[in-house]
């Protein structure tokens, strides 16, 4: 599982906010030391509390052989945080001017064959990678918050990305316990957030439009398709919504309600060829695995989670109008 | 708990189907007598074998005493199942012109003291209700499959439901283990599946665009935002990424996002009050406890959701790329 391959050893993490301090936090549990820098003040002192705040969840994940939260040392440049590392994090704000000004310093003072990720959860690695000197060991590598619990990294390499980079980077998010996603078409706001904003910009406009407070719309989601998706995504979850035939009967039900005004978001047209599309898509998913069998597996396992959410629901009693 | 005020005894579930079935289970674990139509053939024989695949489910969430399998049956016309009930479930299609003409048979019969309560998933109930002899007694009362374990049911009443139905549908479903929603302003698609199409639709761009498969899409909200969202909203995510001063911080920072094409849905003007609204949700709903606080009940949360789900994620493997 803890394929070395990816050759990474020595860490640097460039910008210590939210998303920064996760890294670090996850980077060490998994037995690595790290570099840090960031300019603001009080930021090493920030970013140990954070570490501190995290450890919990982290030994109950389980801590790598010698995993220590003091293995994080702050440089007092970008050159002497990222001069020895063989893979550098940057997480400064997401803004395209200061990422690609960052950019520049690292590349000038890494080492050639060092990967450079990026968290950027919008800006699109082709753009980012302009201009570099070495741009072909830049990569998009985003993560979710918290960092150092959710598994899932989408790596999404530029134009001029080589395609080892991308795996060599693969392998070593995946040997720190991570889920990484390539995807190979660039977007801006890549997958995951896309979907994220969509949900997002529609629950704004609830709001907007007077329809529910912020603490309804949560509410609908947690009761009833937050649970489903903590465990399938929205096609499977689909696919077993249509009975027997699944996805296909699906498509047909409820295909002319993509028609309907149900969000402020256009929907595509329903092709044969995008029908086809999904409905493979699922089927070959699902694999040898029947719907009943799915079904199956989707109750125990939301059986079991009801129990788990019940336990930690925050002002569950709240949330309901009686 | 059980509040008994909405003086629900018998239940009458009219159409069959995945939702149909589902609410049948769920009155049955509950300890009710149901009595069931539908006009396709086999109807009977499905649901019983429906009945039976959620049984195992049912028992380990805890039957109420005298639940039975065997307390369905089924009537042969709608005037016998809902002659004596108090609530009657409508799941019939989601076509607007059936629902009306079925409602307008079940509005003939029921005595004129029983709630019909309509699961569709996007038609406004006063739509629904015009035309019918009793109108005060209609409301929308919108489950989420699998009905017999997902708690959540969006309750709607149109312009001429009475505010006592609303509270006496809400006892009623509460005292099955629900958690209903009652939603104040009606809207097509009311406010779950708002939220749900948004994701949905921008997931079939994606895939009609060639920027990911359905596996792709589904790993990409199931290893990240999914597992936040059972246990905590959009909102309440967004009040915890934003550091100590939430969504505040959160709206400042990310606000601007709101402005690029992240996804094919317009997203509302982020004005003064609409920024105020969402940053007072958030802090009304959080109430007393603090951000920090927040974060420990999350952590500890997706600790345990995280070994859940790799007990039972579905060909969890095939769902990342190596």
């Amino acid at each position: 599982m803890n394929n070395k391959s990816h050759g990474v050893k020595q860490l640097a993490v460039i910008g210590t906010g939210v998303i920064g301090n996760g890294w670090i936090a996850r980077f060490l549990a998994q037995g690595y030391k790290v570099l840090a820098f960031d300019p603001v003040d009080g930021a090493e002192e920030r970013t140990r509390k954070a570490v501190s705040h995290a450890w919990p969840s982290l030994e109950k994940l389980g801590l790598a052989e010698g995993a220590s939260q003091d293995r994080i040392r702050f440089a007092s440049t970008i050159e002497e945080a990222v001069a020895n590392a063989d893979l550098i994090q940057e997480n400064v704000p997401e803004r395209e001017e200061l990422k690609k000004n960052v950019l520049a310093s690292i590349d000038q003072f890494a080492k050639s064959e060092a990967i450079i990720g990026s968290s950027t959860s919008g800006i699109m690695p082709s753009v980012l990678q302009e201009g570099l000197q070495h741009p072909e060991r830049f990569i998009v590598a985003h993560p979710f918050n918290p960092v150092y619990i959710l598994p899932l990294v989408e790596l999404v390499g530029g134009e001029s990305t080589k395609a080892d980079v991308i795996e060599r980077a693969s392998d070593f998010y995946q040997s720190i316990q991570m889920k990484p996603l390539v995807i190979n078409k660039e977007i801006e706001g890549h997958l995951a957030d896309r979907l994220m904003e969509a949900l997002w910009r529609e629950a704004l406009h609830l709001v907007n439009d007077g329809v529910a407070t912020t603490e309804e719309v949560d509410a609908a989601i947690i009761y009833g398709a937050g649970l489903r998706w903590a465990q399938m995504g929205p096609f499977l979850t689909f696919h077993l919504a249509g009975g027997e035939k699944g996805m296909r009967h699906m498509l047909d039900q409820f295909g002319p309600a993509l028609k309907l005004p149900w969000t402020k978001l256009d929907a595509p047209e329903l092709t044969d060829e995008l029908k086809e599309k999904v409905i493979e898509g699922c089927e070959s998913h699902a694999g040898d695995v029947s719907i009943a069998e799915l079904e199956q597996k989707r109750n125990e396992f939301l059986v079991e989670l009801l129990d788990l959410v019940e336990k930690y629901w925050p002002e569950s009693n709240n949330l309901v109008t009686k």
